[in-house]
């Protein structure tokens, strides 16, 4: 695997999103949005997508110049319409109007609609951070789950971000995909031909399986939690609220009407809503109690939950957000590397726009 | 087992609340809010923990005459002192307040400290409903639950409710400890003399079991999803989110810190806050779109998702709330089944305080 500097992948993609018609700044705010992914460490949602991003645009399933807007609000709410641009683009607007509304009213809720896949859910929460703030960042997804009991494929994986502040300890930042693992898993185990655990996915039947083909082959993600005996009806409450949050609230589309991210399978015909949904919230920690004062209990919280007793003396307890940390760490330093395939399809996407990779 | 009716149960309960010197307001609205466990079919939350409540009261722990008030405040904000008070009482004065601020400011978001056990999170969530707002609900508890990779109980089975109005379904409300299983179903096996399932706890070293007495014997149950490999971790963020949330956001005890709820094992003597915490939020559904949009999208989000493929025919696909639904009506015709050494209990309650049962 070749290795890229951060700032090569960035002017790059950005440089692809100017020749998509993006203005400057919502070029460049998508590139950063996008490189958040690669460096830290979640290669699905980086620039590997990049192309996935221009598919949508050629089928004008994205708009390059859109009109993002504030439709509806009250004190501590407001709804954005996404006017169907990039969900790069979309959603730190999104986000800054949460932090806005935090900072007169104490918290900000923002829910979208007429957006697409905004990168890793975990960048947007984590805007809050330097505001004293407790951000939150949801959004649906193709689906590719079913509920407890069914063998229809319902909600998507459905992602939850939360970033908390702490002092001297970095920030707790969780961000996870309401499934019991993440799709490239599967993938990682297809190439090895190992079967998968059972309980993270079931067969066309909705019966428990362990072939990691059986996505693929017309299964589903079983929700958080697995099957029933293992609390998988928990996690398709967790995606339920995501969904619901995002799109029935905003007014984008929900359940099984949410559009597809692959160019090559069509939105219904029969939409329930505008686009994809996002839902955003920004709660102001001195809204609850003096910011220093919290930051520092966060900071005993940490060590704390870090120095808890080892079931394994080799390794340690992990705080949420440390792994990806580590990443940027790693990559800041050594540069983010990419599959074959995926520098492959980024050096074609350049020629097809004569930007230079 | 003998079956009781409401009015017995909760006239029972409320005597017991007025001899333990409970104003008469608050002795209602504690008898209410346990006996709403009870109704819906949560058996270990209702009248069986009474006795509970009491021996909490002679230690001094709970507080029968608190002052329960708002100690800080912004527009969507407030922070809730329950002067250790009983957590049936301090939960329902704190998500009226949620309720007020939303009614103001689009969104309400409540912490408290100094409470201890509220009984079931969906009730609380459940009073936004009839003002046509988003109800949530969470609360920090006795620790019992260790993070991915380690062998310590650092987290309390820290429940989430989200009860959201529709318009001619009933609402959906989920209502989840963010554990794979309740407590409760270990005792159960244990009676039978049967295994647990692997996934739900680990033993004393921190290794998978399925010994069902293996929490009681020095292991944990795992969060949510069960090990690290099905995702496990995932459960790890959800229960500290809602111990930050409802305690290091409140200025309560967190993590191991958290009180026990028995009163034969001592508080910490070194205590982070006070009591235990929770948090609580309401959204009015209007401060994003008009309510009726909104409620009839949820009819339909409701009954599509009621009506997905079901994997097996016998087996409808269930929405959040519908089994408590059915609890709180064949409850209403029936009464409500104790098992006889709550009965007994309960009998031996009345007749310390001179209370009839």
């Amino acid at each position: 695997m070749n290795h890229f500097s951060y700032d090569q992948l960035f002017n790059f993609s950005r440089n692809i999103f100017l020749a998509m018609g993006c203005p400057e700044d919502d070029a460049t705010t998508a590139a950063t949005t996008l490189l958040s992914a690669d460096m830290r460490g979640v290669d699905s949602h980086g620039v590997a997508r990049l192309s996935g991003y221009v598919r949508l645009w050629e089928k004008k399933r994205i708009n390059a110049q859109p009109n993002v807007r504030v439709v509806h609000e009250s004190p501590s709410t407001a709804v954005v319409d996404g006017d169907a641009g990039l969900g790069l683009v979309v959603a730190p607007f999104a986000m800054q109007v949460a932090i806005e509304k935090a900072q007169n009213a104490g918290t900000g809720w923002v829910a979208v609609k007429n957006s697409n896949h905004y990168g890793i859910a975990g960048y947007h929460a984590m805007q809050a951070l330097k505001h004293d703030m407790i951000g939150m960042s949801m959004t649906n997804a193709s689906p590719l789950v079913s509920p407890t009991f069914s063998k229809e494929r319902m909600l998507g994986t459905n992602p939850i971000a939360v970033a908390i502040p702490a002092n001297e300890e970095p920030p707790f930042v969780g961000d996870f995909a309401t499934t019991p693992a993440a799709n490239g898993k599967l993938e990682v185990l297809q190439r090895k031909g190992e079967n998968a655990p059972y309980g993270w996915i079931q067969d066309k039947d909705g019966q428990n399986t362990d072939n990691a083909h059986g996505v693929r082959e017309g299964g589903a993600w079983l929700p958080l939690g697995g099957d029933r005996l293992h609390g998988g009806h928990k996690g398709f409450i967790l995606g339920s609220m995501v969904d619901i949050f995002s799109a029935v609230l905003s007014g984008a589309n929900y359940g099984p009407w949410a559009p597809p991210f692959v160019s090559f399978l069509e939105p219904s015909k029969d939409p329930v809503g505008e686009g994809l949904g996002h839902f955003f919230g920004a709660m102001r920690v001195d809204a609850f109690r003096p910011a220093d004062e919290f930051k520092d209990h966060m900071d005993n919280w940490i060590k704390r939950f870090r120095e808890s007793e080892r079931a394994d003396e080799n390794q340690p307890v992990v705080i949420p957000g440390d792994p990806e940390r580590a990443y940027e760490k790693e990559r800041g330093s050594n540069g983010i590397p990419l599959l074959q395939p995926v520098e492959d399809d980024l050096k074609a996407l350049g020629e097809k726009f004569g930007v230079s990779f």
